[in-house]
């Protein structure tokens, strides 16, 4: 048997590792590693920081594979994803294959939250109905960069007994949905936030939350938009790449209950 | 100046703690203890337990107070609520005020993410707009039982590029949003999934996560709707009291965007 753990490792700052995380980074034989993208080099070096900085010994190793790149600007989005999951998943069971030995622990390491926005949980979950190998697997929660964004700005995610909705820039470019006032809103590439400063919204944005390069901009919508865009513009020349997300609280009261 | 950290450890598993929490608690001359109803012993003794196993040396005291009780069963449930804060906002300022020194650090812990669904941040930003303490806080995100849930269950939370509501029992049981197919529901005292049971809807249900006591439950929800009821009704009264939290993802495909 093989076992998987897939370890969310929290947004950003090392130190929103938890216990458990370090716990079972400490079981890991073979660490997959599958960065892309400009901030590659970046990420995989923060990885293993990570596990230099929490494992005790440096019984362990690191299995370099390329993350496919899902082929962008097409028109069914779920579908360009889900054939990225696929090729994602033949990468994968030739690591679990090639890479680890019987008996052995693998695992793949997530920023933030493995349950949000993030695939490998679905990738292994195939793998193990596929029943091509003897899978077990596991999945440790880490501090979602949402939970990040919140903390640093100081404010809680919902108003009293309210709801909360989390989104992406795709859905929330279709409209500010009419049954909630908070939306946190995380892999917004074209900043669709712009689309509602003439409305009675609070913003609450963060940018590489968590990390030394953290910046934090909050403030009523229409008065922020202005600085929002320009430091985000700013930022991601700058540094290459941008990590950002935001809350958006609507002040208009919607009908009474 | 005083110094007040708002201390997220995680839901129910000690082991949720992040070491970024490790390091606040390892700061604190003095934790604010204000647990309540039913399982009030048990909580504070867990919260103890956390501070003895990750604390270095003792050099530390618990401030105990008794919190107030929200008035029940009252129509405006967001009014009691605020009441409930300014009453706990009279206690917290006490405890400031009486139970640490100028110089000092204080903290509150509170259970899963401060940022969701918790009062502590609310109430002690309006004791430092109130200038009455040249207060200083901080505040450190933890572990959700939303997180805990989706991690034990071993799913993610949203499907492909699509949004998550996150909300309370109080308002599923208005009905299911009809712009969100996954919807995770926090604070149901009465069970509100059981009006769904006629509808294609996923389950994934767990009461206790992360401890010992853990109990999971998934399924079609009308397939186990009656099992859900049947272990919550059996585990609340074995323990006196119940914690729980679900989420709901409907299979029926809304319309084509």
């Amino acid at each position: 048997m093989k076992r998987i753990l897939i370890i969310g490792i929290g947004a950003g700052n090392p130190d929103y590792v938890t216990i458990q995380a370090v716990n079972a980074l400490n079981e890991v034989d073979v660490f997959f590693v599958m960065d892309k993208g400009i901030a590659k080099e970046k990420l995989i070096a923060l990885r293993k920081d990570i596990c230099r900085r929490f494992i005790k010994g440096n019984d362990y190793r690191f299995a370099e594979a390329t993350s496919p790149e899902r082929v962008r600007d097409v028109a069914n989005y779920q579908a360009s994803v889900e054939n990225l999951n696929d090729d994602k998943q033949v990468v994968f069971e030739r690591l679990i294959s090639e890479e680890m030995s019987d008996g052995e622990c693998g695992a793949f390491l997530t920023w933030g939250d493995p349950t949000l926005y993030d695939s490998t949980i679905r990738i292994i979950d195939s793998l193990v109905k596929k029943g091509c190998h003897d899978l077990q697997y596991e999945v440790i929660p880490g501090i979602s960069s949402i939970q990040a964004l919140a903390a640093q700005h100081k404010i809680p995610l919902n108003r009293i007994g309210e709801s909360i909705e989390i989104t992406t820039g795709r859905r929330i470019a279709e409209g500010f949905p009419n049954n909630v006032d908070s939306v946190v809103v995380m892999l917004d590439a074209e900043g669709a936030y712009k689309r509602f400063a003439d409305q009675d919204i609070d913003i609450y944005w963060g940018a590489y939350i968590g990390t030394p390069d953290e910046i934090l901009v909050s403030g009523k919508l229409k008065d922020v938009v202005g600085d929002i865009e320009r430091i985000r513009a700013e930022a991601r020349k700058a540094n290459g790449w941008i990590m950002d997300s935001y809350l958006m609280r609507r002040n208009t009261p919607r009908e009474e209950k």
